[in-house]
């Protein structure tokens, strides 16, 4: 705990800034903390919405500075992305990268910097067809949200969205592309989407998946999808069994 | 274990079809089920794409078939998604939801047929935004679904998407939809989707939630969702003290 600045910020190696979301008044942080802090000290924004071409346009440091963005609530949730400007060099995103992950979170890297990143960006695509959903009358807002915590997030709480496709289909992702994607591609187009999974992109990303999971590994590795999806299984039901009303307060888990 | 179909669905409460997804076979084997089962049965299709107006259309019993499809694997998912036709008696599908209940699972109710049903909507709605995320270079496979598995997923598993965002924002949902709806409508126009929360809208969601949880247990709710995530993390550093290697095909968990 310090209340000034200059003091607080003196040798450090990473500068986190948590400011309230106003560009101006992230800008002032980025153009003092440049003069505050040494060459080599990454200076993070937590911002959700200003990139750091924006906050750190006007800053003699914009090579040191980058978005980190965390998930909410950011001391639960291990996610955290970072957002460089094309200005940020490389040795300061290498360098964000491994003093996040030496305290336990999970950074991943934005190639270039989009609104949203790519959290918001993937809850958003959830969130508009949802609301679009109960729009057209399909079902209720409780069933949706349903759907996910007694589905889809089952499964997305240990995989994300391409390895459960992955391990859905025999012959992984490719296979699964080529059954799905025309469907995929429909409900899209429903919703004024027209972004189909071209042969190109399909053989990208199935090439990163093979390299992550080999195809001789897929059957050891729907065995450990399925152990993980029991082992949750018991871990529910016991809490379940201890946690019969999730909205009293004074009940301890 | 039964070979007969006769024999094997006399009496039967519910017949389940889980036969391959060809509209053709389906349509057979529910003109054949009408014939051999009580007036007060149900007949459900697990199809993920054919509904139950399609299949269904020419059974004399019409009027007690629906789609009831399974996550995957089913055995270890809880969700069932009911789809009736608009044919389907109402008695039946009530009979359908309560029957799944009482084995464990989570029946929601789809009162229109889509394509996708609520499953696969959400989740084509995340792939449809992540394979953009890897055509446009923004990211690796690997860390989009690390944003999910490491993000996303955490919340999900345990709470849908708009209880999610209504824990996110103080004043619930109609605040979240206020500030952050601009946001995710501008990402949805990239992608060619024009699909605005309007103030109608958002009453109808905000209603439901608040239907769900007065703002008064707001509060105790955040506290309640902070405490599943700490009991997630803990359970995760167990099981990762055990399982060092995760696809190692000889661990058990």
């Amino acid at each position: 705990m310090c209340a000034d600045v200059a003091e607080g910020v003196s040798g450090a190696e990473l500068v986190q800034e948590c400011a309230p979301e106003r560009l101006e008044l992230k800008r002032e942080i980025f153009a003092q903390l440049a003069d505050l802090t040494d060459d080599g000290c990454v200076l993070a924004s937590s911002s959700s919405a200003i990139t750091a071409s924006e906050s750190s346009a006007a800053s003699p440091a914009r090579d040191r500075c980058l978005v980190a963005h965390p998930g909410n609530p950011p001391h639960l949730i291990p996610i955290i992305e970072l957002a460089p400007s094309p200005h940020t060099r490389d040795d300061i995103v290498q360098k964000a990268r491994a003093l996040y992950a030496t305290v336990g979170l999970t950074p991943v890297l934005l190639r270039r910097e989009v609104e949203g990143f790519l959290f918001n960006r993937l809850q958003g695509a959830v969130l508009r067809e949802a609301y679009a959903l109960v729009r057209d009358g399909v079902a209720t807002v409780d069933d949706i949200d349903a759907v996910m915590r007694d589905g889809l997030g089952r499964r997305w709480s240990f995989m994300g969205p391409f390895e459960t496709v992955d391990l859905n289909t025999r012959g992984g992702i490719a296979s699964h592309a080529e059954k799905m994607g025309p469907a995929y591609h429909r409900m899209g187009l429903e919703r004024g989407q027209d972004d189909p999974w071209t042969p190109d992109l399909v053989a990208n990303v199935a090439r990163q998946r093979r390299a992550a999971l080999p195809l001789e590994q897929w059957e050891a590795r729907v065995a450990w999808r399925d152990r993980r999806l029991i082992a949750d299984l018991a871990a529910r039901a016991g809490r379940d069994h201890r946690d019969t009303d999730a909205t009293d307060a004074t009940e301890t888990c």
